[in-house]
């Protein structure tokens, strides 16, 4: 097979459509193969992966271990109806909840973040008996919305809550939306506004509140002191249900197993994918708590999926998880964070004017750039575009969202590999400050 | 590890949430392992797989060309994000694409059914610029409806289109609405109902007519001749787009590539997932005429997932296409259904009043039991699960849907293997109509 970055790039251009995109502006990067945090083309060229690919490989690339573990699998048993009992499924589900809080007792799998999401909400209307949902404006849930109510048969009518779907501002202090100066007015005040939109919406009819535990394509917001457990208390008031979505923030991401574990508030439902198994395999996957499980003892649970606890993404799972536990990675991601990339940052904000803020935890950072510091103009997409780009050119990935990159490495990574992309941040940012600061 | 029926089962129970069920009523099945047509557990206990799972592994379970693959995938490069350009991801969409009808020019990737079904409809609507999508009563389209509306950030807007679905009534002459008495009344009653409530909902709000290409877990309804034709006459003549949902019925199981090959009408879109790689690792997707293809190219598509076009999904995709057409089993399907499976199956509803019809199409086969042969009345439900256990004991997996059995074997089953079926359905059945037939 002529197999080139050409031809790769080709097949790619003529037959595949690609997500979130303008089809006819698109030039995709050609990636061949990969180990822990680089990557590789055709023709040899090397990328330092500190976009993680979408925030999902924290074990890095091509792990050996989870590799073995998927084939070992594929040699027993590829895929199984989710109605079986399958060994796997059972023992992933046991190590994921070894990691959720107290409480938690059973896992419900999905092929992904979206549907974590949309089965949490389905679980928590059920439960609570009630129709509305309540999320922040910034957040990312996933792009699903209407196949169960394009679906005719009967189990589209408990389905049908596309709808009573309310939004919040969430705390920002670089950006508040509650003229605040500091981060204890921000929390105080988000509180009071979510307090508000509580009770204008009626305690009554509110099922749940949604919430990432750090948002994350929204620009890796975390949360001030004080308000996870804010969010707890008012839910606890009015018997709403509090449902955390770790999908991108969780196992590892933070230092911490859960991002949730960085803060004092315990949810009822948590939903998961990306890097529960670095998504090596689709999967990801719903935390329930075990008076929610209770209920669905004897209540019939409507929703499912055919590939629910994919032998396979299971099996991928474990060995992540057996891993990342062996190989002590979220301590590493939680030291390399603290000791080398923060303060790596930091630095680079306080030497460019062009970073309005780094902020972050962990190996989960955010730099927001800005053509004017003290108007805090978000610098312009094409020309983050442009920085993005200049970073590939020197072997460099990041993710980028609005006028962010977000700094997102693999948690397997080195201070040495952090140390090198700082350099080329450094190198590029510089470039574009000369251009494009105060302007 | 101390690997028993036993130790899976209470793994499973102790911590795995399952698929539209009351968990407490559960009684999974435990499965070792498998191969071809056959399952088997740790007791060494052996099963006729006449599901195929959730009408999935068309090409069988552990098909050793698509397993290799897999593991050849998993040494190379197991994941990356969509947004890069993926030898496997090319060679797949350009394989799916051949087997489309002319004009299909590129595949969109998702995890699965539901989410091909809510990509073709996000699709459909910014093409059309219009809300509303028609689909019938009886159809299952996957079940997530949410994540989107629940997202805050700004992707939501363009993607508020839980909204505006509109049910009627498809062909089934069986329990015909529409008072007919042969295939060709109930065709034509069908297509003038539908005109109805197109006229009905406003033709310039229609987006799209979402419709199964033969409507598979809602019972097996191959449609009448002249249906799908006269329903793309009607989407023409209104400029209403079509879609196929060809998750269940697609890639081999009618003993054509796609359900839609039986008729003589194209769609805009198709939908597909399951068969395409008989989901050893998770994928779906969107086959995407070249006048939709066109419009994004210019226009923005608002939806997207991690997984989009996941290579080790992609792998099993291309091996599973190629073993399909080296080895015939198309070809296979269609003849052993229609000199296997139809007569033997015709013969039983012939024998026993208590299957009320036997229908299908290639290895797509449904048996349904009636109480009361006149009347119709639908076997209970109960009795249906416990007919279902019947089989189980004897060795025999079949795919149980309200008062129907489906009968629907991998596509590489052999007479033998039909033959072996045939006589636990006829064992079974017989007892059950002794103790259940015309009360």
């Amino acid at each position: 097979m002529p197999v080139s970055n050409q031809y790769v790039y080709d097949l790619d251009r003529q037959h595949v459509f690609h997500s979130w995109s303008t089809q006819g502006n698109l030039n995709p990067l050609v990636i061949a193969g990969g180990r822990g945090c680089e990557l590789w083309d055709y023709d040899g060229k090397h990328y330092l992966d500190f976009s993680s690919q979408l925030v999902n490989t924290n074990i890095g690339h091509q792990h050996p271990k989870v590799i073995e573990a998927i084939k070992a699998q594929a040699d027993t048993l590829v895929t199984i109806a989710p109605a079986t009992a399958n060994l796997m499924r059972g023992e992933a589900a046991k190590r994921i909840l070894a990691h959720a809080p107290e409480g938690f007792s059973k896992v419900f799998f999905t092929n992904a973040g979206a549907d974590a999401n949309e089965n949490a909400i389905r679980m928590a209307r059920l439960f609570t008996g009630r129709d509305k949902i309540l999320s922040a404006y910034r957040s990312y849930h996933g792009s699903t919305g209407a196949a169960i109510v394009a679906t005719g048969d009967p189990r589209r009518v408990p389905n049908e809550y596309a709808r009573g779907h309310v939004h919040f501002f969430n705390p920002y202090l670089y950006r508040t939306e509650f003229h605040a100066t500091n981060e204890e007015e921000e929390c105080e005040r988000a509180l009071q506004h979510l307090h508000r939109v509580i009770e204008c919406e009626g305690p009554g009819a509110i099922a749940a509140i949604l919430l990432e535990s750090i948002p994350g394509t929204a620009g890796i917001l975390v949360p001030p002191k004080g308000y996870m457990e804010g969010v707890r208390a008012l839910a606890d008031q009015y018997g709403i249900l509090l449902i955390f979505d770790e999908v991108m923030a969780g196992f590892g991401r933070t230092g911490k197993w859960l991002a949730l574990d960085n803060f004092g508030a315990k949810p009822d439902l948590i939903t998961f994918a990306k890097g529960v198994n670095s998504g090596y395999v689709p999967a990801g996957g719903v935390m329930i708590s075990k008076p929610i499980c209770d209920y669905f003892d004897t209540h019939f649970f409507p929703g499912g999926l055919t590939y629910s606890g994919h032998p396979l993404a299971m099996a991928a799972i474990v060995a992540t998880l057996d891993a990342m536990a062996e190989e002590r990675i979220v301590d590493n991601a939680r030291q390399i964070g603290q000791e080398v990339l923060a303060p790596g940052l930091t630095k680079l904000a306080e030497k460019y004017p062009l970073i309005g803020e780094a902020r972050g935890i962990g190996l989960f950072w955010a730099l927001e750039f800005v053509s004017d510091t003290k108007a805090k103009t978000p610098l312009a997409g094409p020309i983050v575009a442009e920085m993005k780009s200049a970073l590939i050119q020197r072997g460099l990935l990041t993710f980028t969202v609005e006028n962010r990159l977000h700094v997102v490495p693999p948690c397997i990574v080195t201070a040495a590999q952090v140390g090198d992309a700082l350099a080329i941040l450094d190198e590029v940012i510089r470039v574009f400050s000369e251009k494009y600061a105060g302007r």
